[in-house]
């Protein structure tokens, strides 16, 4: 049995509660927050406190907090056990005042009122001694099939990535809604594309399912697109990436014929 | 019934050809292709030809080949029956040299050797009568649940947008897949992540499912992600679509608190 207290009340603090609470092998001791009207989701299977009283007994307390936020509720936590932050972003370091440190990550994307599964997302994990690794590796298992050990360095390396193919995407998206907007046209037609793109990922590496003008080199139609926006940032975006895109491809492939 | 002769050999044509075989209401007169051996997929179902042959008579020829293709090939093109090109880019014009012309685009990613189901892709249609429309309309109809009418200039805009939410989104996969190798961290952590991320449009605009360091105004993060990216291409694009990010949210929301 291992038992837990989670610190925190938005969207990952709820969905590792819903995760865990599902857990046999694990006990949900308590769930802290500054404002304890946040936790409707409790429903009477776990203890609530506020940050100002003083916390039971737990193998791990989890900061599932904002990343500005954890050191110095860390700083103000007087607990034993082994204490772990849920950030990408966060160096293990900031936990500095206690003695077991770590980092329980779940790579994904949270969204208010949304329970996702727990059992694909990869969660990435680190401590500062092997005994501690060993025991979130058995807590990360125990609701995801994929736990992986990263250092500080390799996993802010990852959260810049995740930066790339999540924050960076949705924009991409949202740039691709703009201009549907501009021209009266429905956006919604665009989404069996997005799914597909994203899909495309799982039969082969990303970097060999680029297509399009850039990709081609197809000049024409860059500048016929360029042309038809009329929103500066689009059009700084729109060459930029393009002219980054051929470079890598005429890198790769110099005697490629770009068509 | 309607008879249709596809010229092309590529991954739309023969996504295409699939498509169309299996509706009763289609008679499949004719594929055509420079070279006849790219047809192992006909398999006697359609009969195959050359484009210096000339082609049995039909009421829909679709040109369904590369956008710097469809001029040169429908001019020399010598037929009666509706002639329709498959690109989101190309206007109707390039049709010229015929009397009935029309459009007929599937919005999605071919992938060469994939066949995908056309139920829920989107088919935009255009042609320069309303009983050609309707016929292409008809058409579509056979093959998918979303049929479109849009003008070239709409369509061309729509391109522009799929050219974000597709080419631009797979690039920002791209470079996270060259981050991760970089950083010696397995790519495919990401997967999960890029899925829910594509999903999401389903449930919100992508406007509103912005996240990320950029989103939220935090300048440390930012910093800290520009001082581990060491390839310079991927700090231009970073600090751009930062920058460009934070400006849309900051204009929107001007008095919003950006944490």
């Amino acid at each position: 049995m291992i038992s837990i207290t989670i610190l925190g009340s938005g969207n990952v603090a709820q969905n590792l509660f819903e995760a865990f609470i599902k857990i046999e092998a694990i006990h949900l001791v308590q769930v802290v927050g500054r404002n304890t009207d946040a936790f409707h989701y409790v429903q009477g299977k776990a203890g609530i406190a506020t940050y100002d009283t003083e916390l039971k007994p737990a193998d791990i307390y989890v900061l599932a907090i904002s990343d500005d936020a954890i050191k110095e509720v860390s700083d103000k936590l007087s607990v034993n056990g082994l204490v772990v932050h849920t950030s990408g972003a966060v160096p293990l370091s900031h936990l500095g005042k206690h003695q077991r440190i770590g980092v329980f990550y779940p790579l994904q994307t949270f969204t208010a009122g949304q329970i996702i599964s727990f059992d694909e997302i990869p969660v990435c994990i680190e401590a500062n001694t092997e005994e501690d690794l060993q025991r979130l590796e058995q807590l990360g298992k125990l609701i995801s099939s994929r736990v992986q050990r990263l250092d500080s360095q390799k996993r802010k390396a990852l959260h810049v990535s995740a930066v790339f193919v999540n924050n960076f995407a949705n924009f991409m998206y949202t740039l691709g809604e703009q201009i549907c907007s501009e021209n009266d046209i429905d956006f919604s037609l665009l989404t069996p594309l997005i799914t597909e793109t994203a899909n495309k990922i799982k039969l082969m590496p990303p970097s060999q399912a680029q297509t399009g003008p850039a990709r081609r080199g197809d000049q024409k139609t860059l500048h016929a697109h360029l042309a038809l926006l009329k929103n500066k940032d689009q059009r700084k975006i729109y060459t930029l990436l393009s002219n980054s895109l051929k470079a890598m491809y005429t890198a790769q492939n110099p005697n490629e014929k770009n068509q």
